[in-house]
């Protein structure tokens, strides 16, 4: 396995010099603490955290999985002992209210904190994870006397939580969620049912696991209207903030994974178990959906955490191997051959994916503050200023989760490219990376619920395309403010064509789609992902713009740093971003190639 | 696992129609027996081997995989008895000469045989596939004595073959070999070393095996000039048949790999082992390269089969499974939801790994034509007949072998995403097709190394642009004779704009070249993927032009079939093509953004 260095130099960049977040900070109510030195100090100690307790065990994770014997299932080796200090750390509470043991920071710290500890071992990462996602639900939905009894074990990390929405028969089509809800006098409910795919579903980590589970009533309407939303713990909590009785929550099998073998993914079967209602009957699905863009972006994060760890791992390796002599003459003469970094394909590999890794970090943690803001919007109870900062951030959400994950899964199979035969062998942890990052693409809405999500709701049906327009005004602000300056001029000429060409091409297909009902959904994926390329190229022209800046400014430390980021925005516009035009040309073509065939005429015997 | 089903259709449509193989096998000295009747029963014969006994061992050789224990490796449960069928079908000798008990008949038909295997049971496939190498090997190059004593058995499939290249410190670069080989008195040789990676290396399918080994001589030079070939025994024969002592090739380890896990990759150990020279001192590599195009369009067989397999998995999920409704209003308002295959996106995903296993195929069974002459030439003992296939072959083997390795790799993917998390779970058989297929880009040469022996060597350095310009000459001729057809038009009016695109890319790549020495090194593997792209799309012309001549004659007993070639020929050209473009302009940026960043510079602290 790569050993895992937190790419501090590159976030420190991010944070206090592209994107400002100190004055970010400032300006919001629960970002007045996070002050620079309050934020190193917590980068530092996740980093070494991240290093040394979680990178060790991503690869002894992989091949020990989980155990499900005798009703209990069994993490691997080393993951309960580093959950314990993750919890003895409050690491579980950083971004959630004090009034429940939490230090009430940013939640974009929550981000950075997820990238590390994803990077270092996605599948550890997954059960806080998840529990952060039933924590959110709570926070905003549960009643006081819920949180009160649950949020405060689920903040300090003693319970973790799960969100269970995946039933056999549906994933995507949450309408055709069949699990009962039974009403009882006591105002609580009998629920009964399966759910498949739980992640972080049963394990060992904590004395008790609170449930957040989607249900329909015995009256309620068909479909995704009839949804309503529950706790239910494994234990019964026992009045004094312990657990008493079982509550028929059991785990009858774990998936046999292509990957993250280390996170226990449950088969969960609820026996009249005891829930209790949260939020408004029928209302199950918005209120799962409050935290749907913070949820979605922290799987484009394993995106970026399997681009930076296979890009960690094959730069090392394209020091230390050697094979054949360089194209354009030999290079270590001295050496048997020369090392793999000096051979122009490697560097192309090598360099695809420090641009993804580094460009989809930018583009992280740029959302991430829209995220922030949204926060607010939730801490002062002011829906209208939620809602305003949540629609901001789910324009990007898709692609964030869509093309990152794509595109985190290309770099790490050139990864293990990078190491030839021997990336296909176990040892050396590069497949590792490519198992578990394939799963991506899937959970959270797959790639193709993406591109529906941003082309069909996002850009046309809920802003007939002002999204766009008001992200290419803001590409163009940065092309305009950057008109004189010859270096940029290579990436705001570019960027400049790419903003016209978006516009235009979201205008064709609102028009197409109109005589073309299946127009969106064949150019939907073509249409993701040149967003995703252009959404890159914006971030790479904001950090060439930044490091001339401090180049110009005279007297950067590390001057090397800021070339190194100009020269790999270069080797972005160059290489990578062509594609967007291979996209384009894709998704404008009729659906009538995608839709004519019928379907018995896919084969024939 | 999917189960598959041989496209036989599809086989005869290429074989019959397209490519019209009766005509070519009536024109070969050892194709005159292969009549249509005889063709049709083994393509039958071998088709019920391979959906009856191969497919259903494949999700079990993957969890089985396969041990070493004792010294002894033993195969998944089910491969030693599939292995005897086969031996007793008589398909190894297939292609090989009568006079060592084979049957003699065109290689064309041993690749069809190997696209079979390899898509029912793709690491049941390795055996007997490592073992023709072998035998391919020392048919050429072996003494009379040597094949009477080993080609006999390899051909009956009493015994097998490997071919022993890499070794820890060298794969690609194999001037680096290290095992040593010490004449002896008696003429043999005594070889010492340590071979990884090797295939087939040690099993229990057989008494006995044969190894083929590069090996170097005490005073051989340095590098690839002084690299011989040997063949070292796993037992001595005893002279009548049969085996005798060990030779002292031990297997000290068998690899874990990501796939391919019912393969045994050893680490074999010859210590002392007795080899017998095959061909000239240091004139190994060039003898193990005779059949280098074959080995590597053997592995491109691995891509389509990847395709294929993954094509027909998802196609009969998206029949079954049921999700949310049509865009363009609900196809199956009495279900519950429709199913998957009326979604476009599903679609697009479906007719991508068509495309592609389709296209592939076409490909394959092209370049089959031109092994079939170029063995020719070896059975004449006409080298010059046989170096100029070999020629004609080579410069199709890199975008064979490259392009649809990483093609059904990405095949395998959409097959994958089709079925959801579902895909994620092992159960279903999908990853481990993903799995399997991944080796692909990476052994025989990886998709780099392919790349610069299409662009370095066979388009500039041997023939200074004259393939590309032989081969868009054959395109030309296909639009030429098109030229008054209007449905064929789409077609040609791209592939004729291609094929002077192609030839400006090379001219302006060979100018470049000159002062910019990493050129052809960056531009390398955008080159390869563009010869794909264009190769694929002339292919699918192909089809469609034998497809409306089929309609326009009338009387078609299937016009479905034809509809649906031509149906998905515009699907390729509309939706996949593109890509070329993104590749075109990649390639033809200079290196400098490739090459600039110096390598200390990929990362700070």
């Amino acid at each position: 396995m790569p050993q895992y260095k937190v790419p501090l130099r590159d976030i420190r960049f991010l944070m206090n010099e592209v994107f400002d977040y100190p004055s970010h900070y400032k300006s919001m109510p629960n970002g007045v603490d996070a002050t620079p030195d309050l934020v190193e100090h917590i980068l530092k100690e996740c980093a070494r955290y991240c290093e040394q307790v979680l990178a060790p065990l991503n690869q002894k994770g992989d091949q020990d999985g989980c155990e499900l014997k005798d009703g209990k299932v069994t993490t691997p080796r080393g993951f309960k002992d580093a959950y314990d200090q993750y919890v003895a750390g409050g690491w579980q509470g950083l971004t959630h209210p004090a009034d429940f043991g939490g230090q009430g920071l940013p939640i974009s710290l929550g981000m950075v904190r997820a990238e590390m500890m994803g990077t270092a071992n996605w599948s550890f990462s997954m059960y806080p994870g998840l529990s952060l996602g039933a924590m959110n639900t709570l926070q905003v939905h549960a009643s006081e006397e819920q949180k009160r009894t649950y949020l405060t074990p689920l903040t300090e990390g003693r319970w973790m939580g799960t969100m269970c929405l995946t039933e056999p028969q549906c994933g995507t089509d949450l309408g055709q969620v069949a699990t009962k809800a039974i009403p009882q006098a006591d105002g609580t409910y009998k629920l009964t049912g399966t759910k498949i795919f739980i992640s972080a579903g049963d394990h060992d980590l904590t004395e008790n696991i609170v449930h957040i589970v989607l249900a329909r009533l015995p009256d309620a309407p068909k479909g995704t209207r009839g949804i309503s939303l529950f706790l239910v713990p494994k234990y019964l909590p026992d009045g004094n903030g312990g657990v008493g009785p079982f509550n028929h929550v059991v785990c009858s099998a774990l998936e046999h994974k292509m990957g993250i073998r280390g996170s226990a993914t449950a088969v969960l079967n609820f026996e009249e178990s005891t829930g209790f209602l949260v939020g408004t009957v029928n209302k199950g699905l918005e209120c799962m959906f409050t935290f749907m863009n913070t949820a979605r972006i922290g799987t484009a994060v394993q995106g970026v955490a399997a681009a930076e760890l296979s890009y960690q791992g094959a730069l090392a390796y394209s020091k230390d191997r050697r094979s054949m002599r360089s194209l354009s003459g030999a290079k270590e003469p001295n050496q048997v051959a020369d090392a793999l970094h000096h051979h122009a394909d490697v560097r192309r590999m090598l360099l695809t994916q420090k641009a993804i890794a580094e460009g989809g970090r930018a583009m992280l943690y740029s959302a991430a503050m829209l995220a922030d803001k949204m926060m607010v919007g939730i801490l002062k109870n002011d829906e209208k200023e939620r809602l305003y900062w949540d629609d901001k951030l789910g324009f990007f959400t898709p692609i964030l989760k869509g093309v990152l994950t794509e595109l985190g899964f290309e770099c790490a199979n050139l990864g293990m490219q990078v190491f030839g035969g021997h990336g296909y062998i176990q040892e050396h942890g590069m497949e590792q990376i490519v198992r578990d990052a394939r799963i991506a693409t899937l959970y959270e809405g797959t790639t193709g619920i993406q591109a529906l999500d941003l082309l069909g709701r996002k850009v046309l049906l809920l802003t007939r395309g002002k999204a766009v327009r008001e992200f290419t005004s803001t590409i163009m602000k940065l092309c305009t403010r950057n008109a004189t300056h010859r270096d940029m001029y290579p990436f705001i000429w570019t960027l400049g064509k790419l903003c016209a060409q978006w516009n235009w091409l979201t205008t064709r297909l609102m028009l197409s789609a109109r005589k073309d009902r299946d127009m969106i959904g064949s150019a939907a994926v073509d249409y993701l992902m040149y967003a995703g390329y252009v959404s890159l190229a914006y971030n790479w022209a904001l950090m060439a713009e930044k490091s001339f800046e401090k180049l110009e400014k005279g007297g950067a430390e590390t001057p090397e740093f800021y070339r190194a980021k100009i020269q790999t925005a270069e080797f972005y516009f160059e290489r990578l971003l062509p594609r967007a035009q291979a996209h384009a040309e894709g998704m404008l073509s009729p659906s009538k190639s995608v839709m004519q065939l019928p379907i018995d005429h896919f084969t024939f015997d």
